[in-house]
């Protein structure tokens, strides 16, 4: 039983204006402060929960596999992209397309112009750690946004593209940039062979 | 070091254009999609860490109540509201401002007219359980966006208004409707006399 039925029910409707310098979130976003805060208060619990950086890291990318394995439906679906002619455009939509519209941010992409199978993107700026300084004393092995790498290696799997993703470098771990690398497991000649049997 | 600097770099700046129909995320918000997938994933393994509901239900409040105490802050900064009259006013600040400004939705706000100090907010949408058509099974406790209330109490908290938080009905345990019910832990007087002191 509700207990709004157990007394006067009259629902308000006051005029608020919402404050000039608020931004409402819309129908298909929500306030970055609130999924940042979120992601924060997740890997503070999960810190207190494992008191092995590499098993909150791989927890973090184990969640992000599951989110990566739905989210590519809804990326596929809202873009309207079909299929890369190679890791190169891949690893481009990802940086250009995914990011953007995820994070609002857009990575730099470094390789495959050798037609390799590896990749680098560089994150000038991440929305994830906005509110992260330092990684807590003791943690220096942790790798904070790790939820990201397990996203993309979920996504890219859904798509029959298996690759390794790690974060090689992290500011927050002290290193100049952040990193997230992206290696295929299967080389690029593989990959057309295999289309062409 | 970085594997990029081993090898071949090379930036490419192909143009890609956003897809039309793709909503890009600015610097304030990020995708719906991201954060309710998340938030899935998250409720997912706590559902495999913790064999009952309430104690599901506690780690989420418990978080919650973590992003709260921060995410007032940034809430007080952004609206530049000061001040509210009494809890009717708080309540409405809650449903009209926070709500819209982090969720993108307004709950309707029940109760107050009495002047005491229990209030409900209706949730006719709730963007955290988009996905989500029904509770696992042998789940049928979990409070499934107890995040919420524990954000909301954590909020109220730092400004001095104690209160119980709690979803009383949810639409996902079978519900009609889905309301989160506010009790303010001071009677709306002792608020006053305190002032007055």
């Amino acid at each position: 039983m509700s207990r709004s039925l157990n007394r006067k029910q009259e629902i308000y409707k006051i005029d608020w204006q919402l404050p000039a310098v608020s931004s409402s979130a819309s129908a298909h976003h929500i306030s970055r402060d609130l999924f940042v805060l979120s992601y924060g208060a997740l890997v503070a619990q999960l810190c207190k929960d494992y008191e092995r950086d590499e098993d909150v890291n791989k927890y973090l990318d184990a969640m992000g596999y599951n989110i990566g394995i739905r989210l590519i439906e809804d990326f596929l679906a809202n873009t309207g992209i079909k299929k890369c002619r190679n890791y190169n455009e891949t690893v481009d939509v990802i940086a250009k397309v995914a990011f953007k519209m995820y994070l609002g941010i857009t990575p730099t992409m470094i390789g495959g112009n050798d037609g390799g199978n590896g990749f680098s993107l560089i994150l000038d700026t991440n929305p994830l750690d906005d509110y992260v300084e330092e990684l807590p004393s003791g943690r220096s092995s942790l790798s904070y946004c790790n939820l990201l790498s397990g996203i993309i290696r979920g996504a890219l799997e859904m798509i029959h593209l298996p690759a390794d993703v790690t974060f090689i470098q992290d500011r927050l771990r002290g290193d100049d940039v952040t990193e997230i690398g992206i290696t295929f497991l299967r080389k690029s000649d593989e990959k057309k062979s295999k289309r062409n049997k």
